[in-house]
């Protein structure tokens, strides 16, 4: 499906103050962007460089004052994730080079600490998929998803002593399990077609079976159409913006989806 | 200065036929896509990935029948190219490592067939960003330049036995001579705002006084705008598509850059 | 100065488990391995691949029974490190690339927790080394170090509520402080020649002044060689070995380090 | 099996002479380095870095007076290279992504050049593997293979209007066909067992039948240990000294390699 995107940041900047943004979603094996917008005001000196992990960021010093940040982009992606029910638990011995730093603990998913939960968790189930869609499922069962209620990034092994979580924890605490049980997971920063209220969402994709899967616990089905701007272990890595030295209060943040026919001319 | 640049390539294809493009330029440290548009007529499914030297490369299978790729940015860039007459040569062992693939001979650079000239030429002449000023001037004396006569890509020692050339015969002459006497030098791939008649362009750059530096044999001055899609040791690099199997012919090429007041909304 | 270090590791693996260790140096700009030795008993198959941080890693699934890894290698290393009071902070946007990552909080180092108390365990210090020199001055002065206690590896913010540490932890606690204050700093993971007892040995560099600095809060002065193996964020991406599955208990670990005259024929 | 292998390199130097050196096998999927010596003589500062192949490099100034490079190891590898008649051709767009570069022309292999001879000789044969045999045939009937003669460079058109050839010469026509059919081949320099006289190695890999694949135009069979020291395009990038500057003569070259039962203590 095509789908319409666009995200817009407004800053009042006390003084000049550096930034690392990942706004920029790139074309590649699920996503194809037709049509892009990516507009600083006021217009300010940017470069762009590749992380670690192939996201596409771009570094700028924004200026004392009101300043915004605005991208849109016509993006063709899948109507719906894949699932498969079944797909085998790759041996670590197996796993592509490219996988292995999603085994690793990181600053919000300290899988090091959930070995035993994790294991108790999966108890009796077969290796490999069905594993990671019954972490999700208790996670589902644990927490109640409370979009936009959360402001301060909080670990894996604090989101599992709370109640209620948002997109982000609750990706953190998947992502924590599945490498607890040696299931290379990482985080995913974008867009999802039918999300309400609209916000930028945070989800997670797990390696079995041969490739990555997407796992979503705030969804109980994985409908609609997802757009990736930036993988990474977790939420450190993937932060839309950065910035740097006294902290920059945010004015105001749109985000907007839609489903569109076909790329506007 | 803002540019709006375009690019439309129509093929007709007797059999599904797979290619990579190069087409889409990067926002970097020289220069910021504010506006992009990418459209495969009828849509195709396409990957993208980054090759060796960071670009970005687009692979996909073109079906049988009318196939058309279309291109379109509005792209902030340098008013003119830095000129830096007097700065040094570097070492080669004080050269960054990621300059050194760029002293190798290459596919149209036979750079180890031209030490004798090189040497010969550059006599007496500062190590540095003037030899390589010394030889665009002997390229453009020994060289008529003759936009769209040359189809067939040809080697650095070919071009050197001929009368006149093409923007793309005069960069690899450049480039050979260069990397003979220990001057990193690459070829790029874009567009030149004023050049007449309009057409995807090629010049080089040079690693002298510890930075990059632009030199176009094809231009008396450095006036104007470059936008650079492609980095690359030579054409071979550097194609903006590149097909495989039976040869397709292209039916039309049309290329379009222009000043712009500002990105437009 | 030249260095014979060795390393030996000893298991007894109830089931064949899979392995990744990171136990070879690299030669490079602060070390030149003339001599090594990397012995698998029983042999067993291996694959090298290089990690996000450029560290040399093995795979390999480790047979059942008793098995054993000797590494043993002559190098050159510097005679002390580095030391540069004033050298000066670097503003976000002049750091290199490659130094972003280490700027974000990590597994162990939670540096998002710490810019309250890096900030006033700085103040009226000028921005750069001298912020370093100042954090490794309170980590030895409110932490004992106690070689070889300390198991499970604790992060930044559990250290600073402890009153001894090992190594490892004042690593962590260093990193943390320097990234709130938006200075790049890593983990090292190696060998240090006068460390008595003899064990493998971890310590940080920060990045001020246009380059990496190293800084040990195990030692009151910078004398002595170091061999660095392995580069990363923290503990998570440096450990020498990582095994997957059920626990493997390890029954030996012999490290020896010694100043040799010249590497041995 | 495991072989010892050794190379010497002594140089006169007339003065202070920047090299770039690849002589250091790496430990990967073919083949384990248990021991290693690398010694320069006088002692030289060394920088290691790797290039765009994967390949470690040595970067040293050569000091003027007599100059000696000496590489050692003990190394495990196959026996005998893997053959496999009847592997299929992949098709370019179900290629990996890093395979893609050894589908371009290149310095010495200007497959651009070789489409309708390419075609020609494997008219008839299945697509893939046997279509690399068929051209290894073409290059063992019409080039004698005459070890050590040979000193400057040439490419593959040059080296198909002789009737002898050195070993770089034989893998040049090799890759140059291949890669016109878009088969992905690479230059290997390395080792070999049995070869007789001792000297340096080249062969070439095609990549056919989702892998690469072994191919040695100098030999009958493939059997015998077989040490990759650098991967490439082409010679151009797999020298494994590569000097800048003013030519330095080599005084003497020494390779050894014999099979051994087991690696040294």
């Amino acid at each position: 499906m095509w789908l319409h995107a666009s995200c817009k940041l407004d800053f009042e900047i006390p003084v000049a103050t550096p930034f690392i943004l990942m706004l920029r979603p790139r074309s590649g094996s699920q996503q194809w962007v037709a049509r892009e917008q990516y507009m600083l005001n006021p217009s300010t000196e940017a470069v762009e460089f590749t992380d670690l992990f192939g996201n596409l960021c771009q570094r700028l010093v924004a200026p004392a004052g009101f300043f915004s940040i605005q991208t849109a982009f016509d993006i063709e992606v899948a109507d719906s994730s894949d699932v498969a029910p079944g797909a085998p638990f790759v041996p670590v011995e197996q796993l592509p080079d490219p996988t292995l730093p999603f085994l690793l603990p990181s600053r919000y998913c300290e899988s090091d600490r959930f070995s035993q939960m994790a294991a108790s968790l999966v108890e009796g189930i077969n290796p490999g998929y069905n594993q990671c869609a019954k972490i999700v499922e208790y996670i589902q069962n644990s927490l109640a998803y409370t979009p936009g209620e959360g402001q301060e990034i909080i670990s894996a092994t604090e989101v599992n002593q709370k109640s209620q979580a948002v997109c982000r924890d609750m990706a953190h605490l998947g992502i924590a399990c599945c490498r607890a049980l040696s299931i290379p997971a990482r985080m995913v920063v974008g867009y999802l077609e039918p999300l309400r209220p609209m916000d930028l969402h945070a989800w997670f994709e797990a390696y079995v079976g041969g490739r990555w899967y997407t796992f979503d616990p705030t969804q109980q089905t994985l409908a609609g159409g997802r757009v990736a701007i930036a993988y990474g272990r977790d939420a450190a890595d993937v932060a839309v913006y950065t910035q740097f030295g006294d902290p920059v209060e945010i004015l105001n943040m749109e985000v907007h989806v839609e489903q569109i026919s076909a790329p506007t001319d």
